[in-house]
């Protein structure tokens, strides 16, 4: 269970992690980054950008061990925070996490699915702590993804103050 | 990013597109193929049907192209439209497609599900407009799909006047 | 179509149906098994355990049978039901499963992700009936899964008389 921050705003969490959030990309189609709904954001699917050129490309379990598959989800939870971020204007807006998906592009007989997962949701229980960033998770093991990436997840995430079902 | 076609309702855009809604499909199992709840639509995985049969089998980046399932995309939408329709009686009560997934059955190697999700969501945006057909869109390749489909899709459809978390 | 048995609370047709709930799962990494938020219950993914142990491990069409697939799936659902009383306290709570999407690892060419998802469905119809037990559903042939579970699923739940849209 990754040890959680005591203290500060997201945003500071985040800087003492000694990690940064990118620019929020952009839909590669015709879609919507993320869409809100209610008290809710729905953010589409995620992977990991440095500078607008994916990055961690492969397969874990192949070309990826566990471990870089971790930092790949992490990453690509660094973009999908970053959206969140250019919508909300603050991370300390979430309310919660309510639901994180984690697709990981797999090669045959992997099944540490979950531990690649954890990269994204450690990342949210640290920077948000157990009470906001710990979701309702479910972890596959997918055959291909867009790009190449080796990890792509989305999200539910309900505002701070967002009204309740309200639009 | 597609031509939205300006003026008239979804059913007369469709029209202008010379595109037809198949009858709504009918579920192959124990479920509903679509769920109401609050103000939203949750609509169970819809493939491409032409009068009751499947369309469009096989994997993408082998058996079809990349164009040839962006059409499949597109027929699997107008199913998922058909059932909107079905329940809502027309599609102007369609207020903002919130979510699509797009499952992408997928040769090994093939890393290109944007664009055959493009299919899926350019038919939205052509009809309904970028402010309503613009979902947070998640786009993965998948190892297999029910009946050998080349693409399979979901959405979560958000009610025009269906009160705000209302049932 | 699965027979609805007639009367009694949930709980006394799954005794009635000879099947036994298995203690609430335990997430296997920094995910909560769900997440309440407005009348809502989003469940994270389930696989099948027997007294904290993984079973049904394998893919279905090659290790496993549809037949066995379907079991597998059950099983699944009856973790997800043991989560979802283990939050509400009674089955009785739940107003109506929403969404299942069920995630069969699949052999290569296996197209009968539906059969085995109705394994996981049967069951919600034959103890919750048609009108609360019957959900928007999406059955994917995924290509791995963690733990090497042959089934996961996950859920949305709308809960009885948790307000609309309120937290």
């Amino acid at each position: 269970m990754p040890e959680t921050a005591a203290g500060g705003t997201p945003e500071e969490r985040l800087e003492a992690l000694g990690l940064t959030l990118p620019d929020p990309a952009v839909a590669v189609g015709s879609y919507a980054m993320y869409v809100r709904t209610g008290p809710w954001l729905q953010l589409a699917g995620h992977g990991a950008f440095d500078r607008g050129r994916p990055t961690h490309l492969g397969r874990v379990g192949r070309e990826l061990s566990t471990e870089e598959g971790a930092i790949a989800a992490r990453d690509a939870m660094l973009g999908l925070l970053a959206t969140v971020r250019g919508e909300l204007g603050s991370l300390s807006a979430v309310a919660r996490f309510v639901r994180v998906a984690v697709y990981v592009r797999s090669a045959p007989g992997f099944a540490e699915q979950h531990l690649v997962a954890n990269g994204a949701t450690d990342l949210l229980v640290r920077v948000f702590g157990d009470a906001i960033g710990s979701p309702a998770r479910t972890a596959l093991g997918v055959a291909e993804l867009p790009l190449g990436f080796a990890v792509e997840l989305d999200a539910v995430v309900e505002v701070r103050g967002g009204g309740s079902g309200e639009r």
